[in-house]
């Protein structure tokens, strides 16, 4: 069986945060916004109906413990979270992922979907490795 | 405890197609995507994580669920469906619930997301009956 590796477009807009059970975990390079993206560690998925029953009950667990390491990442920002956002989209990236961030009111893209909404804004400083941890520490045991 | 019910912007912008164990499905309104909504029947629910984990397992499945439901939808409505979507948002109505719609290359948002991208084009004739009529078959026992 080949072996899970994430879509090179992942790699160009997010940093890797780690593995859970089922997902590798990321952290887009977006400082607007806490946001984490999940990918199934499996080749050949698109959609939630080709995981298992297993795999989709543990993508559920996973996407609520995200939301979590989203409000501790939001927190070492500064960043308010008044509404967690989860999306499988893949219209652009096919290979199945699901994103979680938080959003605030008034926020760049507020109260309309971040995707495609416009360019991200890059860490500055530490602002990305501290971001990074706080996802590590939330996430990882 | 207070009964469930719709919050009202759902009532404006989909009809009812029926229940389910956890969710109440809606057919959202507009002829250009087979577009579902669930609505988990529980009061006081803005977040996935405010669910128990019985009721995330029952969320995802139904979600896998109304993925077949939509591709019953786009068949009757004769539309293609490339790619699902699934976004929980809550943005605008933060009332739990989970879009799951069939996106197709060049629908009018694509490929970014269809939520406040533009308005809705209703159903004409007996397309809206037609097409609640495949989401109940697909669906409900």
């Amino acid at each position: 069986m080949a072996e899970f590796t994430p879509d090179p477009a992942f790699i160009a807009t997010s940093a890797a945060v780690g593995d859970l059970a089922l997902c590798h975990v990321r952290l887009q390079l977006d400082a607007r916004y806490p946001w984490l993206v999940l990918i199934p560690r499996k080749t050949g998925l698109r959609e939630i109906e080709d995981l298992s029953a297993a795999d989709r009950i543990a993508l559920i667990e996973e996407t609520v413990r995200a939301g979590s390491a989203v409000r501790a990442v939001a927190e070492v920002l500064g960043l308010a979270v008044d509404k967690l956002n989860v999306g499988a989209l893949g219209n652009v990236t096919p290979q199945l992922h699901v994103h979680v961030l938080g959003r605030r009111a008034g926020d760049p893209a507020w109260p309309g979907p971040v995707w495609g909404h416009s360019p991200a804004t890059p860490f500055e400083g530490e602002a990305l490795d501290r971001a990074i941890a706080a996802a590590q520490a939330a996430l990882l045991p």
